[in-house]
């Protein structure tokens, strides 16, 4: 253990005095007196420049130029700001377009790939993968027909992949594999060059959810190989609540599949108003009805952010932050308590960490009233820190550790009733 | 045919004066030098008080209270707004909720209504729904088996509904009837009563897609014995571009039928992280994933304006500005060439109607470019007229009247070249 980051800040603050993202928090609304975000993962910061992006395509756009900004630059939204994304996570242009919500894009995507997959009746998955996308996975396999099963591939300590138990569970009768590339809860993040590959050694097509991943660490979605991913863009790509999912499809694999949700945007020429369905060529097949044009105009800026920080930088900060924090918890939190429930190895984290506790919800209660931290929690006992270090300081690392000291050793907490955790 | 509605302006001009709605027109973003914007039944106009409104959310609920909003208000918008949506469209609290596009929507319900009615194999609807109503009924009648067959009633003449032809075609192998109730191109308007009632008879669900009728008449949910509707806000709702659409199961209904996208926001509990779904009870289980929350907010004030102005008075004054634009056709447009492409009954008629011209498109243009007039064009040869109550004067559909006439009579359109529609 080095003395450098005992719990005095004078590390915490050598280490921003060196960060060469610092200038970044400046590009964020951050409230006075300052709140310590460490939910990030959730719901990321606004960015300044947002707020006058977002004047415009009210004021100008929908107010002055009404109708006509469908075709001022609104109907190619979806595939312009997709293509600003696909230099973020490892794809070509015109294989990424922004639509609808992560749970409909992973319906369309699923389903269409099991029902190219003839012949194949197994959809395996884990259970550190997100709830909601088991939820839809199960929908989907109903719908693909009485032999169709999706299998679950349990974790071994509810942290890590099970990677011996994928490899297991995939075999010739897979139709499809699909992960959480980093995982909601613990943070664990698979090699989804390695996983991929396994996967297509039996002909298994391989999707992947980068919610938790995405704009916190480099994908490289080509170079693995991968036939189609999909994600939200309101945690680190700070787009907005609920701002539009996005999905990625290989471009060579786009012609080959069929949405179900076979709408009006993704009708090959949607104004000759053909009573039969043409699906559109390429990734545009894949949107279905309107987008909600604010949202989806919002979730530019924060995806310029991180072209802009490069996302590399953006990883090796967020390394560093991780680090650090898994330090402290030896340091001083692991004796009072806490357990760490995130990968000890670098290279299996994102950038979000989890505690847990006994008293998770009441320490949580605290950081959030007593402390002006706000982390989130997820039950039963886990306590989510999400560093975002394009506005993040290694100071709010070490402030958030040394709040969780003191609100355990002084017993802040003890004054919190247990009940039902905040919707975050 | 009345001397007062020739082409002079008088009879307009008093029939504004005489409006008790006259008011709103200033509730809403109008430019200077003032356009006669007719096409608010693709995209309704700009609301002040939601210029207002999506400040506050995007400066103080997302920058200022972050993740702490989603318990402050975001989580419950859908259904909040819903039921303010209930109110006008003739539902109970707790039937209607907001939630992705009007594409997604009938999926879900269309699937989930074919599911539940096993045993019968027909979806039924009409030529002249939506086109991209037929693209997803044509998916979810391929997802429902291989015996499952969707047949489309074709309208006799392209204007009206073919109430006979439907009737021969809704029997008791039907498993769901889904029609446009005021469709997209020649504004005709079902009966939704009847056509209910007389589906019922046979035992086939109803699903009724009130994009184009919602905000523009009086509809009777509750009393018409609907069994779903969905419906979009950007239109005379004046929701705002892409704005989330809405949709009605009726009380009883809800818990009988399943989501096919069981999404997070569908969940029973979302927050207790269960790896099984389990719907939640009554409207929420339609919900699939995160709403697009600045849409979504937006979409409040349009139907607020509707509420305040009370949907009989929109119709009235609706049904006063289509017969006058109706008499001006009969009285000087007919002779040039125009024909009438809407129903000339007018309890058949919802508030746009639609000129045919073989130089439809050029006129079109001219419209735009020479009169600061903004219609629709839909191919081949129609150019709709949407009038909106709320915000378009008696003397805008006279000056639109006259336009035309002098757009044609003075050869206004002959230098514009035919070419593609504009994305309307």
């Amino acid at each position: 253990m080095q003395p450098t980051i005992s719990l005095d800040s004078k590390y915490a603050r050598h280490l921003d005095d060196n960060d060469e993202l610092r200038d970044f928090r400046k590009k964020f609304i951050v409230e006075s007196p300052e709140l310590i975000y460490v939910d990030g993962n959730s719901l990321g910061r606004l960015p300044l420049t947002t707020v006058e992006l977002i004047k415009d395509v009210v004021m100008d756009q929908w107010g002055g130029r009404l109708i006509r900004s469908w075709n001022e630059g609104w109907y190619d939204l979806p595939e312009r700001i997709g293509d600003k994304l696909a230099r973020l996570v490892g794809a070509e242009p015109g294989e990424v377009i922004m639509a609808d919500s992560t749970s409909v894009n992973l319906f369309k995507l699923a389903l269409a790939a099991v029902r190219r997959q003839k012949g194949r009746t197994k959809i395996v998955t884990d259970n550190l993968n997100f709830p909601s996308d088991l939820y839809i996975l199960q929908s989907v396999a109903e719908l693909a027909g009485p032999e169709c099963q999706l299998v679950v591939v349990p974790s071994l300590d509810g942290i890590h992949g099970n990677v011996a138990g994928l490899e297991s569970a995939v075999d010739d009768d897979t139709a499809l594999l699909t992960l959480s590339h980093t995982v909601f809860k613990s943070g664990y993040t698979y090699d989804m060059a390695a996983i991929t590959a396994m996967a297509h050694k039996v002909g298994s097509l391989v999707l992947w959810d980068t919610s938790h991943s995405v704009g916190a660490l480099p994908i490289q979605l080509k170079q693995s190989a991968v036939d189609m991913a999909i994600g939200c863009s309101y945690k680190y790509l700070n787009g907005g609540p609920g701002a539009p999912a996005f999905l990625f499809v290989r471009r060579d694999l786009q012609d080959q599949i069929a949405n179900p949700i076979s709408g009006w945007m993704g009708q090959n020429n949607p104004f000759e108003f053909d009573l039969t369905y043409q699906p559109a060529a390429g990734r545009r097949r894949f949107m279905s009805g309107t987008p909600p044009v604010l949202s989806l105009a919002a979730s530019e800026i924060g995806i310029d952010l991180l072209l802009e920080a490069g996302i590399d930088a953006v990883r090796a900060k967020s390394t560093l932050q991780t680090e650090l924090f898994i330090e402290l918890w030896e340091d001083r939190l692991a004796k009072l308590g806490f357990t760490l429930k995130s990968p000890r190895n670098v290279f299996e984290r994102g950038s979000h960490v989890t505690l847990g506790h006994k008293e998770g919800w009441r320490i949580s209660r605290a950081l959030i009233e007593d402390m002006n931290i706000i982390p989130d929690f997820r039950r039963p006992d886990n306590i989510r820190f999400g560093f975002a270090p394009l506005y993040n300081s290694f100071l709010d690392v070490y402030d958030v550790a040394k709040s969780l000291y003191e609100v355990v050793e002084q017993g802040i907490y003890e004054k919190y009733q247990e009940e039902k955790p905040e919707v975050t």
